[in-house]
């Protein structure tokens, strides 16, 4: 205790997920916003900065850069940093009181008071004479300034001494050496991870490429998937998910819709991996080889469109790791492996692996490289299966592993489970989750449910990807619904959140179910099915159009940028989403009835789209490229089964004649 | 990584304030409450318990103790401990998977299901060996009994050995035996303080003993003030609060009215502190020696009041410490002493110390030994003046180390200062805090401030101490209300929360103001003041009828419990107290309008006071001692300026024939 100590207090640093544990999410390009309560006993001027850095296990750190915050009022203070760059940053708070500015500001209060202040200015000369020291290392010029400011400042008092003391250069150069032994750190130094844009924006598109022959009988391969791909870029989709692509275990195969015993031709669930022909690094014969993949990945590329592949970390009972390595698994006390089950359910077809067992020290650094050898072919995004039924700290460990050296892979984490442990997923670092959208199909439970996962502090680190459908759940709604169902839902999805995707029938309307239960009729987890995708009734244009608004609406590609506005019809959902700079706006409208039409009256939020109540505005609607002059805070809208979604583009008139290049 | 490792996640545990920096706080004789969010991947049954002592830092901690959690449902479990005890107490979490459980559950479904269960069974033997090895050091007769399970499990399958397995016997011997090897244990040990009673609850009543004599001339001693306490018992205070009684510095001592310059019988302010007669530990000679302080300790005990003290660590320019340790002070380049300023204003009758400077390695033990000193005369309560001024890692040190040894020493903090620097000093230990209530007036600011206030997670350490009046503050609706303004703000301040207290002349209305500001006029802060208690207009019937009413109710005495209803009237304010087994349940109604009669249809919360709608009840009116039936979930009030609240005890007539001692 033989020195002078700091005072200040940091406290509520804002974004900080569960005390600094975790890192927060961002994308590369935004800029970041650091906030704080900070204070101090007495009346000092406080001076605060965040500390930050891009940080790289691989030794790459940048150095820490400072930049300073700014006191908003209520001790409240805020400070922003750019994420240029794809990866991980660290940050931090630094604050102390400024002598020197304390100083200037109760002599200027003095002076201003006609006191005598001779006693200040050689308080202020002791100031000076400690910061020229402190100065001298680093600029000798700045030195000499100080020491004449300390010099001067000894004189008796004049109004031209007091002009020297508070001249803005010396304050500037005084606070550029300011005494920052007095500063309180922050006791953690927190993480953001930046991720790429894809990471947040992303319309996918699933489906089984072992179909893409579409008749049925002829197992698809690659190739024939490579013909698929023009009509998927046809409809606007960004991603294609396809279902493990490995080759699948013959021991207690299924056969079609799920049942016990599969016939010779039965394919088997594509989730049933390993065999014979290889494991989780293998490809499926009967899909081509790893040259047929890579060209499937070109070619994706090439028709814009990014590939994500599954991982699903269980193995069939034929997969080599069970003979290579028993340790990895359960075994029973005869000896026989333990597979996969949820009494009475059972899934004969399924090994897990003993996840938390010695075997672990092995298991988990094999598994990283299954992950690594799809990076290496090409493969920036996993989908990946039932994460919930691992343990959640295998995750964190694999995803910081491979983020730390790929920070451009994107997980997506199917955690159709407890809203909990959804959530922790997230928190140690899926970047995308799909979500209980699929069962939110009414107004208030809309409203509560995306306003809870698009607002902090849930949006810092859980993007929600919404699906109206997956190859596991044809919802009941859409069982009943008819087209108008299937209108809807996509157009909520597609609006609600940045990404969103549907699985390969749903432009077709499928709507085919095992009776009492929301799994596909003849389901392609089990057989080839033979897609018309010329079939009547189809909406493949309704989704052309929601996937070009979302191209061309930068408001659509942001997820925490969601408001829910005032409709006065319960079936009729009104929402909103903006850039921060206003360059782009959207509203829109969508009816939560598949069978009837529906018209509301809309509060249109003047306000918040920066339009003055007396104000005449356009919008364009996007899905019948309909313009129309709206004015004032109303606006009337019918939806109809056909029609149940209207996307409004928002322009003001702000050009006048002034802008005009001769007006002058 | 050699042994299986355990995969429970613990998350979200509450209370926890700032992530375990700072302790909790309670009351002694609380059952305290602690939650959190357990879950593992897959179906495993769990087993948590809350880990618990009594932890004193003089090293008698009691041994930890285990409570087991309970699930309630959407991985939410919860525990409870009794904090029997006036001291710190600290707690964690552990969680394991319950193999045994979870072996049997799963078992029971197999059988069930029809399904063989041989291998199931020696599963179970497995599991029942190692219990039996882990329960052997323990307790032979249980490892006897758990080994001859595992052999009978070994035999073939039978319907008799299925009930061997799931025999509730074995599971609990099974249970206490667990493999806790799998346990997380939570990764932080957290606090709670138990405080006692008077640490939450109590009417306080602030006077000037200098004053006793009551003729504004003669200086009043301790033996006056013995007699004021009579008075003071038959209003109903359970505290009374004074202000410093140290030896007053004559240098620039202050007069009337706080002008510069006092007259030679002037008495100054008691808050500038040390003369020649000595400082923070020495008694204002003019009051008294330090046995007539101890004999008023007494006397006071003796009318049932406790005396709370002030703590204000500042010097007068003539305080011993000046000269004796100038290296607690800052001094100017002059080699004067730094009195105390905010420029323009100055406050020459004080000096700061200098808290953060190397003077602090004897100052801040000096400091410790003045509240000791005072613990040591029978003080067991202090109000400290201005914390806020003065750094709160001070505070941090001071409080910590004096409730350390006794744990029974009550903090009052005089925060008016910004909403977090507010919150901050109760975080780090001051048991209650001075609020806005003084300037909160109407309606919207009354619920919303008092929500804050009372509900988690600010009640879990803060507890707002309501003052109407201050030596320092006579707000404005007093200087022009009436006595209306009197009654109606001291009804709130007695029932909102559990602590509140007036300063002496509130009972009798004074309310004369110096122009323009919110201070009284010949404030007794720097004069004699002579209170004529039978001045006509006084209150006191009034607030004994509000000290009784909390006396005798004890919803009135709880801190969290308070909710507000609605009443059709922006002029009342309609709220209610309930003990959590409903013995105590208490409604208020408080008319905000000094000047007129308002009145006001209430909702009466017939569901939270657990009266049925039909049900006919009994209220009794405290301050009119009226008692009325009501039925229904509507009542009528009529408030008035002479009668502004109406305070009903809630009866339910629950007795019948069947409870009467011979009906049967």
């Amino acid at each position: 205790m033989s020195s002078r100590i700091g005072s200040v207090v940091i406290e509520s640093v804002r974004p900080e997920l569960e005390g600094g544990r975790f890192a927060v999410k961002r994308v590369a390009g935004d800029t970041f916003t650091v906030e704080a309560d900070l204070f101090k006993e007495g009346h000092d001027v406080l001076v605060a900065i965040v500390r930050w850095r891009q940080f790289s296990p691989a030794g790459q750190e940048t150095p820490w850069a400072e930049v300073p915050m700014k006191a908003l009022g209520n001790d409240l203070w805020v400070a922003e940093f750019p994420l240029a760059r794809n990866g991980r940053y660290q940050y931090t708070i630094e604050a102390w009181p400024d002598l020197f500015a304390t100083w200037a500001s109760e002599l200027k209060r003095k002076v201003d008071a006609g006191r005598e202040v001779r006693s200040e200015l050689l308080e202020g000369a002791a100031l000076m004479e400690s910061t020229a020291e402190r100065s001298r290392p680093f600029n000798e010029e700045d030195a000499q300034v100080l020491a004449e400011a300390a010099r001067k400042l000894k004189q008796p008092p004049s109004p031209e001494l007091i002009s020297v003391a508070l001249a803005p250069e010396l304050a500037r150069l005084a606070g550029k050496y300011a005494d920052r032994s007095l500063a309180t750190q922050y006791d953690r130094v927190l993480e953001v991870f930046a991720e790429r844009e894809r990471a947040r924006t992303g319309a996918w598109y699933e489906f089984f490429p072992r179909s893409a022959v579409r008749d049925g009988r002829t197992h698809g391969t690659f190739k024939d998937a490579e013909a698929w791909l023009p009509y998927i870029q046809s409809l606007g989709f960004d991603v294609i998910y396809l279902p493990p692509i490995h080759p699948i275990g013959l021991t207690a195969r299924k056969g079609k819709n799920n049942s016990l015993k599969a016939e010779p031709e039965d394919v088997g669930s594509p989730w049933a991996i390993g065999g014979a022909e290889g494991g989780h690094k293998a490809i499926h014969p009967q899909l081509g080889t790893p040259e047929d993949f890579r060209r499937f990945l070109k070619a994706s590329e090439l028709h814009g469109i990014e590939v994500s592949i599954d991982l699903a970390f269980q193995v069939s009972p034929d997969h080599p790791y069970v003979q290579e390595h028993p340790e990895w698994f359960l075994h029973r006390p005869d000896g026989t492996i333990k597979t996969a089950e949820n009494p009475p359910k059972r899934y004969e077809d399924i090994v897990n692996f003993d996840w938390m067992g010695p075997g672990r020290a092995t298991l988990w650094p094999e598994l990283e490289s299954v992950v690594l050898h799809w990076v290496k072919q090409g493969v920036r995004m996993f989908r990946v299966d039932n994460p919930h039924t691992k343990p959640i700290q295998f995750w964190a460990w694999l995803i910081r592993r491979v983020q730390d050296v790929h920070p451009d892979v994107v997980f997506l984490s199917e955690a159709f489970t407890r809203p909990k442990v959804m959530k922790a997923l997230a928190k140690i670092g899926f970047t995308q989750s799909y979500t209980y959208f699929t069962w939110r199909i009414f107004k208030q439970e809309l409203e509560d449910y995306l306003t809870e996962i698009t607002s902090p502090p849930v949006s810092d680190y859980f993007r929600g990807n919404l699906w109206p459908n997956t190859p596991d759940i044809l919802p009941e709604l859409l069982q009943r619904s008819g087209p108008g169902g299937f209108r809807l839902r996509v157009a909520l999805a597609a609006t609600l959140s940045s990404s969103y995707g549907i699985y390969s029938g749903y432009e077709l309307c499928e709507a085919r179910a095992l009776p009492g239960k929301e799994e596909y009729l003849d389901s392609e987890k089990y057989q080839l099915v033979a897609w018309d995708l010329e079939r009547p009734g189809h909406i493949r244009d309704w989704i052309r159009k929601l996937n070009a608004a979302r191209k061309q609406h930068p408001a659509l590609q942001l997820y925490d940028n969601l408001r829910f506005y005032r409709a006065d019809n319960d079936r009729i959902l009104f929402y909103g989403k903006r850039t921060q700079d206003g360059s782009s706006q959207v509203l829109v409208a969508v009816s939560l009835d598949p069978h009837l039409p529906q018209e509301a009256l809309l509060d249109v939020p003047l306000e918040e789209l920066g339009i003055l109540p007396e104000e005449t505005y356009q919008v364009h609607e996007l899905m019948t490229d309909e313009r129309r002059l709206w004015q004032g805070p109303h606006a009337q809208v019918r939806l109809t089964p056909e029609q149940p979604a209207a996307i409004w583009a928002v322009y003001r008139f702000r050009r006048t004649e002034q802008a005009f290049d001769y007006y002058e």
